[in-house]
């Protein structure tokens, strides 16, 4: 960590604050500049609140040398994590095609929905049974009954399965489920990342719309922490001002992440745009950004869906747009 | 709900529409302008999907005319809500000032400070035993052990007191809390909200940093939609590109709220702009643009505080803003 | 344009406000709902201020139903423009590959970069001779002789040239440029893009950092109401709070506005991002989703370059790139 | 400057950079820390590009120690700026109270205006000639025609008058204009401030929807950088998510900019909620923010007003909100 202290400060305050600085454990090395003298601080900083540091008459600025995320970082973990559901891989090279319902509506619905996708060439099938919906008046999800139907398409078909979670006292429903999903309004619930991260299965975590890069991987770290290992980080857009789209979403993320940590990165168009006609350029775009892969809503009545139709892919529109991913990906392989 | 047709939309393509619209049980207005088509539908249009509607090929835009929000809308409510908790009242002409240390650390702490916000006037007293932190390995609070010493300062200064909960599973923790927080990062977390909404507890729900006021009164109705009417709003800033605050403390949103809901509107300045020195112009501003309220972090050794030092006002400091807002209010009460 | 008026509204009021709006030469369609009265009002609404007819007492909203754009919007030219200079075309399926430094330097610069992006099949040059720079002491560009050196390495490769113009009085300067660029910061000085209406240049406009795309497109329409319908739009990033990439590169806004306008829409990653080693996944990224050109930073020698040398490419990881590009739009077009 | 270094970064390459830096002029403190090493570089920094320093492969992160902005900075010109206009102090104490129309419409307008904005205690007259507009096809202001009106207003009523240029060719025309007004999209119109610099008029800068407060102040420094030290900031709202509200008036600059700059900051709650109902609280709210000023829109007839009648106050409803402003300020002055 480094602090930067004011102009004019005085050799006491100086040594004030160093006798402070040393009676926390830590080393100080210090640098007389022209106008600003700098302190750089060795040893555990993890228990110096930065911005009580900074607050501090004296003090300038303070910087974090190291990042406060550990488990997810890349520099402790150089090789691509490659998370394994099933038959289906993520991360390093290997791409996965998540596809399904906004909220799973009925048996024959989820079931035709999962065989076209499969048919399509999905590697995993989404489908919402709690549905976090902005109003407490609209439909919300079939709950225990959707899982349960989940759970059916998932025994015909074969395709490991992924659903959100919205309670903690939920857990129990979710065994069979493969891949447990944190919604971006939980992004952080830090109580529910918590006990996500005593269980041993996979957890996709969707970035909130308010929240940095930074913070989602602290929000990964916090189903590390816990010893489970088994994170994929989903880009689905924040909010901006701009309202022709529902989010903006932000494909540098990608780029970004890749660098921070060895974790897999999969994007969700669906939900960045919120209209059905955006999501194949996106979804073209994020392939060719690099993303280790996507979630795309898919249904096979969008016009009758209970929830998000306007943003759902018709199976035919699907099957297309995953020949052509295929293709963006071998372009980009070259 | 109003829905606009493209320009040369066909009459077959229309009247499908607008068979389907009646399918729906609405009464449909037609208006004939230059180049669009105007619907206006009439009835219950709760179940309508805007998005989906949206979407089609021949709309152009929906607009809802009706806001979403009924319980908390002042249309149906005209007359302040007014909270009463303890001796302390909210709302409807009445000022609460809400004071305390960000998280409750030992008895000595928490009933010193008590005292100390109760001397200089302070209506409440608030503390957190369960602290939502970015980093897992951060300081988390004292949890259940907190809300006892809170409790403690409560039946010693006489003063109600606000407390964050993070989990449905802690209600039982929470019987004596009198005001339940819901965190910035749970303002969409419904099934926490969805809980608190059968409770009779006052509850104040903070804005999320990306949620939109027409979002944070969606939250508070799913409180109200549960038959607790007890809720009280507070805003403590949003995320924007600024970086020299932690947020943006963004001020009309008192004004509007005061618009469009009856219920009371707090500011929280101490976590909107993360820094001591500026928590008392804002709260002088929040005091001055008509909050029904105030909540202020007050540490009595912020230097050594285990939790969001860096924005918390000495007793002293605090005495002193809480006559500057006496006398703000009785200038624009003139 | 829809005025929705509030309920309770009394007759008298709703007569008062319905003879006003007629005398401003509308026609006004009355549709009575269960609580609220939308009129309709038909004919030339261009006069009718939105927001202060929002503002009266007795209407709640007001939706414009046509776009205030009308020379740039699709619903009266179906069809994509092409805009030629020199060899190069650009939109209606024609991509341009813009490439350069961020600004010039010297001659053997210009002219090297020149002949390198050319061989790697750039369509046309781009090179800043006067540079907006956020500080009054960094450099700002070698202005008139910058221009001069570019014009050079036109003649010598061929190459279109594309530069910024920052001031209206250095219009003669450009007179042999090809493509003259409005910066991100002018992209709402409207007196420089009123005189760039009165020109037959092609005209690149830059989103500004908080611009909407319904602004860029009113900068557009300056442009165009003054006679010159050569308009190329470009997405270089919006300003967000993620601080890890300079700025946020919303692809989204390439679909966007080949659905609203017919001009071309070229991306910018190197502005967008900041940073080099993020330029090739949003290149190929914004090729997939559908851009008609790219605008792309190279140098060669980025460790010395006087402006934006963290983001340029070195000439043969250009050379690499455009060869990946081409591979993707391909992978698309199939 | 600080330059922290990747861990495992070789001896050899640190060196290499090391030399680099010692060629530019450098002198360079080595701290070796448990991971990180970290440079301390002494000296003139400025022409180091932080940047492309930080994109090098071996460097971590950069910190820039002293701020970029020096004639405009607090740190050597501790104490407030006092800018006098005619008989109007700002800064240092001095509260200006600056109020007129959006636009200059004619003659008995802006002289009604101007003579009941004075009664009320206004200290300058604000009002448009030349009006910037997102749409090429509305009201664009008398422009000459509406700067001579307004130097009667002056002649008749003494006050000193504000208005805004759009285009350095105009110069001349504001030869007899006290203040010159520098808007919001023009705020990063470099050219345009640089010629201001050349004048010794008081500037009134916007802060742009997008700008940073350190943008702001570069702006400032711009205009100051040229010798023209009459340097008045403008917080006016900046572009967020929320749309009840124009802008987001962000209230937390004033705190900021007193801390960095010795320059008076007014605040323009009118253009900031563009909403009339919205002016009062915030502008309540401003002045108990410690501002140096307001500047408010009002207008005779803003039913009529051919620009932003929707968020402009009557002459008695700022008459009545002069009165308040002073209480305001009387009761955070004690």
């Amino acid at each position: 960590m480094i602090a930067i202290l004011k102009p004019n400060t005085s050799m006491e305050q100086q040594e004030h604050l160093i006798h402070w600085l040393k009676s926390q454990g830590l080393m100080v090395h210090i640098s007389h500049g022209d106008k600003y003298t700098v302190l750089g601080l060795v040893g555990d900083t993890s228990h110096i609140d930065v911005e009580l540091l900074q607050s501090l008459d004296i003090v300038d600025s303070v910087k974090r040398v190291s990042e406060p995320f550990k488990q997810c970082n890349r520099k402790f973990h150089p090789d691509d994590m490659v998370i394994q559901v099933g038959d289906a891989k993520i991360g390093g090279g290997n791409f996965a095609m998540i596809a399904g319902p906004c909220s799973v509506e009925n048996h024959d619905q989820i079931v035709e929905v999962a065989q076209a996708v499969k048919f399509a060439g999905a590697d995993m099938l989404r489908g919402g049974a709690f549905k976090p919906r902005t109003s407490p008046y609209d439909f919300q999800g079939l709950k225990a009954e959707g899982l349960e139907l989940l759970l059916e398409a998932k025994k015909i078909t074969g395709l490991p399965i992924v659903s959100e979670i919205m309670n903690v006292n939920h857990l129990d429903l979710f065994e069979h489920v493969d891949v447990i999903q944190v919604g971006a309004r939980n992004c952080q619930n830090f109580d529910l990342l918590r006990e996500l991260g005593r269980t041993n299965k996979a957890i996709l975590i969707k970035r909130g719309m308010a929240n940095t890069l930074k913070e989602l991987l602290m929000s990964a770290e916090y189903v590390m922490a816990g010893g489970n290992e088994n994170v994929i980080l989903c880009e689905r857009g924040i909010r901006t001002f701009e309202t022709y789209t529902r989010n903006t979403l932000d494909l540098s993320s990608v780029s970004v992440l890749h660098e921070l940590t060895h974790l897999p990165v999969v994007v969700d168009p669906s939900h960045a745009t919120g209209v059905a006609r955006y999501v194949r350029p996106m979804a073209l775009a994020a392939a060719a950004a690099g993303a280790d892969g996507l979630m795309i809503e898919v249904h096979n009545d969008p016009i009758h869906a209970k929830c998000d139709g306007a943003q759902s892919l018709k199976p035919a529109e699907f099957h297309e747009l995953a020949q052509a991913v295929r293709r963006v990906r071998e372009a980009i392989a070259q």
